[in-house]
């Protein structure tokens, strides 16, 4: 992972424009050219296939290979979706290659695509400062004498005792026991003990004191994993706790998606005989590889790690732990626990060493897990004025609301078409997805950028709320979800299910087949975004408040980092608010993890965070289910809380 | 096990002496009267091979089928060894019979054998009270609703805290978490919890407040198992903690024999690659074979024991848990540990329910264990005034004297000779081992009564003691231990290493060979009971006292329990005091196992008095060696030490 001030930065000047674009080294020119609103033609998705996207270029650059080959390539200049910037360049986007008129947008005048300012979670835990769950302590032990009670014990008690670690009295684990003879006798009685911060801390309770033992002074050193349980994606991250720094960060899909997508077909899994174990063993694999690939990185062994933290939803915190999740599923969904006791690692199967424990971040409900109040913990809110939305965009849509004052969640079951499900060509986010998307003047002729510049096969969540705003700003789609009447549209077509908008015609495609966006798929996107915003508005209301007040907006998980929030406001998914008030969080889950992890303090609050958010049932709550059905328009029924992109649609009307 | 007062008492009465003994139905006849000091001839252990013990008997009694036969045996009467008492009988013994003389005896006058009186366990313990260290309480959980924070465990603490139990804050362990989900729905919410007695206490630190979770309601049932774990036998009681009795008992020997019969060579064998896992599993099956020996005999499965309580000596409580036990043997012998954790006895393969929590008392020093504490604590001394020496007699003679002012202890490397180790023709106390021993006349002739009235197999430790003792006071045998001139005496005959005396002649032996006593054996003993008497006199001499000044003797062990105390102090191995300050503890370490199981404040107390006995190393105790040289003679170097031996030897030697 590089921090930010590690990118090295360069500058683009686009002429005829005469638009000077930050980029970093190493984007690609394509994407540079669409984030500062220039744009270029580009069909096939940036693939290199469909040769449109031609400029000339100089400066400090390097091309990939394109499919697409020209005779007179040389002289025609370079494709820009091939081109990636090493250093300051110039590029001439010829007449042929410009596109003419301008995307609608309410950053007045300007066309450049707004950057969020990301939480620096690095600066947010030092801020919290370094203060271990577990520390150690070397002592060097007496040797045996004849002495009444000189055990091995006694004699590690008392070594600890003159370090001012009274261990007397203190029950000691069996397994440690068993570990004393050898490890006392190994170095001439030199030994380093892990230890409890806090004994009888809701932290470390059940822990007993001295949690682990090991032979020589190891007391330097000092490593935790922090781990981020994703339904799709498991996040880790190696953590040099005498220094506060990342040393190693890896990340795997959850292998648990051979049993499902999502939690309830986890769960269904877990159901069936031998289910559990099965589906636990699943993230267990992908934890253990994940482990591996950072100890490599590190050159450090497996067994250094003193602990682990684990930050997920509550199905996942279930399962990883063995702990059966059924009732999760089933009506009225009550979870065994929402918090759970330090767990010996190995004994769940993680390649730590045997007495290394693993703490898990406590839930707050059935469907507001770990990951959210560490999510919500990371991103500091909890404790301070600013009115605030924490939301985590996935199949369920997990919000959070409140100040240091008051705090509510809810999960809106926004269904999956945020993760490309249940869309006629939804893919998951991931090379050839359709990401980005616009319309090149009146005849709503498109262009679209696949994540990688591959050739598109088929449209991930954040290109669907793109595609659906420009549509509908463009006016091709209506606010109810409808497409207007296809004349002259070239790209609308009649089927037998309603119309749909061919996003990329099958030559381009990467499957040989064209790629549409349909009214059904409109719909879903509709039900999705109306769940979300009507959970904002339902909890905001239980305040007496609306979503106007909110000071900041704050958008956790990597589909969060991919959103174009305007756009996001655009189709209503996201409240209408100044574009300064909102941030990304990126992982806030894994970041939470790191911070509970890195800080005593960090867990405490997590505790005392999942006591504190309250959590709001809207599978029950009448005001959702007005809220959501009112959510069912573009932006909304309610024209009123969408100020600004109502404006936006006067003043294009008007225009 | 039948408590004193199940036992029937009858009356038998001898002819011509007059005597009246009191015995017990079922009572061999032969035994009843070596008891009374009635003296019959019975030369073959009273096998009912030499013919020897013919007496008339008149009442209700019972043969058993003897290999003597002779022709006229009916006029003859019947042989006293195959006799069983099964009521009133007046029995008439022949001139032929009879002998000549009596054995001398420090109860002026009367030749009856002192039997002591016993520890009534039963009583000692309903004196301490039933307040089981793990208690019941069954509740009815709510059903899950939609509430906030209506987790399975959330239900389980409110319904408990509405018992008075709070068990919020408290973590929960994760195989009860596991467990909630299933229990908790089984019978309309209807669940018992286990819980520990106390959280913080010395007892139950390291379990959870929340031990254990079953369905329905069990809080009337409550059952533990006690454990003596003994380096030859173990043993072990099934308790019903809410009537506080005993509901089955079982015995075996430990498996782990195989390995050597004393702890060095367990510990040699626990060394080896893999040896402690197998000496382990060892001592596991035999546990789990009385286990289910006892559950059979209860009817009740191994699943309803709440917990276990073990008392060991400390090599073998190191093993059961599997910590190393090696440096117990090496100098400075230094165990790994005095006090355990609760472990959960299903980790340890003992087929208990996996949350049932096993307890081990703890231990004093290397050589000082958890048996000895547990039968110290039932004894009751530790907390009275009357000073007492607490004595265990075995391979190790371990001792413990003092009072509520002061507690030492001491283990006395006495070897193997007071179980048959290193003896000839030792043998264990096992059926057809000499037991007893009297000498007819001065001619010195022996009669000798074996373990189960069989042909003889040997000498086990007390028919040695009695021996020796038979022999010395009978003059056959000088102070120093060597045999007088054989001049005169059949059974005393030369050998290449020294004068042996026949015990029982080839014809009666159940091996076809002489059973001997050589004067290496009797040497051997003597090395045994300095090493006890000098253990006993080093500790008083360390609060300057001596050995007359003990208020009580307490004899624990099997051993002990066949000991003939009056013996015992002639050969100089217990303390020349009165008979009446004797008593009998039986097993100690069992009867305590089962105090400290089914009392908290016993457990509390074994706690305690792991803490206050202090611990003398003979081994490097110049003052012991001295002492121990001095014992090397019958009785002692120090005939002051032994004033009524002394006494009686003056007597005879006049008389």
């Amino acid at each position: 992972m590089r921090s930010p001030s590690e990118i090295e930065t360069c500058h683009i000047t686009f002429i005829p424009d005469n638009i000077i674009a930050e980029a970093a080294v190493g984007d690609n020119l394509l994407k540079v050219a669409v984030d500062h609103g220039i744009h270029i033609d580009a069909t096939c998705g940036g693939a290199g296939v469909c040769g449109k996207c031609r400029v000339e270029v100089q400066g400090d650059y390097r091309l990939s290979e394109a499919d697409y080959l020209h005779e007179d390539e040389q002289e025609a200049g370079v494709l820009a979706c091939r081109c990636e910037v090493l250093g300051d360049c110039t590029v001439t986007v010829p007449e042929a290659t410009r596109v003419t008129g301008t995307l609608p947008s309410r950053s007045e005048g300007s066309t450049r695509r707004v950057r969020l300012t990301g939480l620096d979670a690095d600066a947010r835990v030092h801020e919290c400062g370094v203060s271990p769950l577990l520390t150690k302590q070397c002592v060097t032990v007496e040797p045996p004498a004849a002495d009444v009670g000189s055990t091995d014990r006694f004699r590690l008690a008392a070594a600890l005792e003159k370090q001012g670690v009274p261990l007397r009295g203190s029950l000691i684990d069996i397994e440690l026991m068993r570990r004393m003879p050898t490890v006392l006798r190994e170095q001439d009685g030199q030994v380093t003990a892990t230890l409890s911060a806090q004994r009888d801390d809701a932290i470390c309770g059940g822990l007993p004191l001295l949690v682990n033992l090991e032979t020589g002074d190891t007391s330097e050193k000092l490593y935790a994993v922090a781990f981020d349980i994703g339904t799709t994606s498991v996040w880790a991250q190696w953590l040099d706790l005498k220094a506060g720094t990342v040393l190693a960060e890896a990340a795997d899909y959850n292998d648990q998606i051979r049993f499902g997508a999502d939690v309830i077909n986890r769960i269904l899994a877990c159901k069936k005989e031998g289910g559990l174990s099965r589906v636990r063993q699943a993230v267990v694999d992908t934890m253990n590889r994940l482990l591996e690939q950072m100890a490599e990185q590190c050159g450090l062994p497996l067994t250094s790690l003193a602990y682990a933290v684990a930050a997920g939803n509550t199905t996942m915190s279930h399962i990883l732990l063995e702990v059966d999740p059924r009732h999760i599923q089933l009506a009225p969904h009550v979870p065994v626990t929402r918090f759970f006791p330090p767990v010996k690692a190995a004994t769940l199967g993680l390649s730590l060493d045997s007495q290394a424990p693993l703490f898990s971040i406590p839930n707050v409900s059935a469907w507001v897990g770990g990951d959210i109040v560490a999510g919500a913990l990371v991103a500091g809110f909890t404790d301070d004025d600013p009115m605030t939305l924490y939301i985590d965009l996935g199949t369920n849509g997990e919000i959070v609301v409140g100040n240091k004052e008051f705090l509510m969640s809810a999960s809106c079951s926004a269904g999956p078409a945020f993760e490309g499900g249940g869309i006629k060509h939804g893919v998951r986010a991931m090379k050839g997805a359709i990401e980005d998307f616009h319309l090149n003047g009146p005849d709503a002729e498109p262009m679209v950028l696949t994540i990688g510049q591959a050739r598109a096969n088929g449209i991930c969540g954040s290109g669907l709320i793109n595609t659906v705003a420009a549509l509908f700003l463009a006016g091709v789609l209506q606010p109810n979800g409808k497409y207007i009447a296809p004349d002259g549209i070239r790209r609308l077509r009649e089927t037998e299910d309603g119309l749909e908008y061919v996003l990329v015609e099958a030559a381009n495609s990467a499957g040989g087949q064209d790629i549409t966006l349909t009214e059904v798929d409109v719909e879903n996107l509709l039900r999705a975004k109306a769940a979300v915003f009507a959970g904002i508005t339902t909890l905001m209301s239980e305040v007496g408040m609306d979503p106007s007040m909110f000071d900041q907006v704050l958008i956790a998980g990597s589909f969060g980092q991919s959103l174009d929030v305007e756009r996001a406001i655009t189709i209503g998914l996201l409240p209408d608010l100044p574009l300064d008030r909102f941030r990304f969080i990126g992982n806030g889950s894994l970041a939470g993890a790191r911070l509970t992890a890195q800080c005593m303090d960090g867990f405490r609050w997590s505790e005392a965070l999942a006591h504190r958010i309250t959590y709001i049932d809207l599978g029950v709550n009448p005001r959702f289910m007005d809220d959501y059905v009112a959510g069912m328009f573009l932006p909304h029924t309610a024209g009123h809380l969408f100020p600004a992109v109502t404006e936006l649609l006067r003043r294009q009307k008007d225009g």
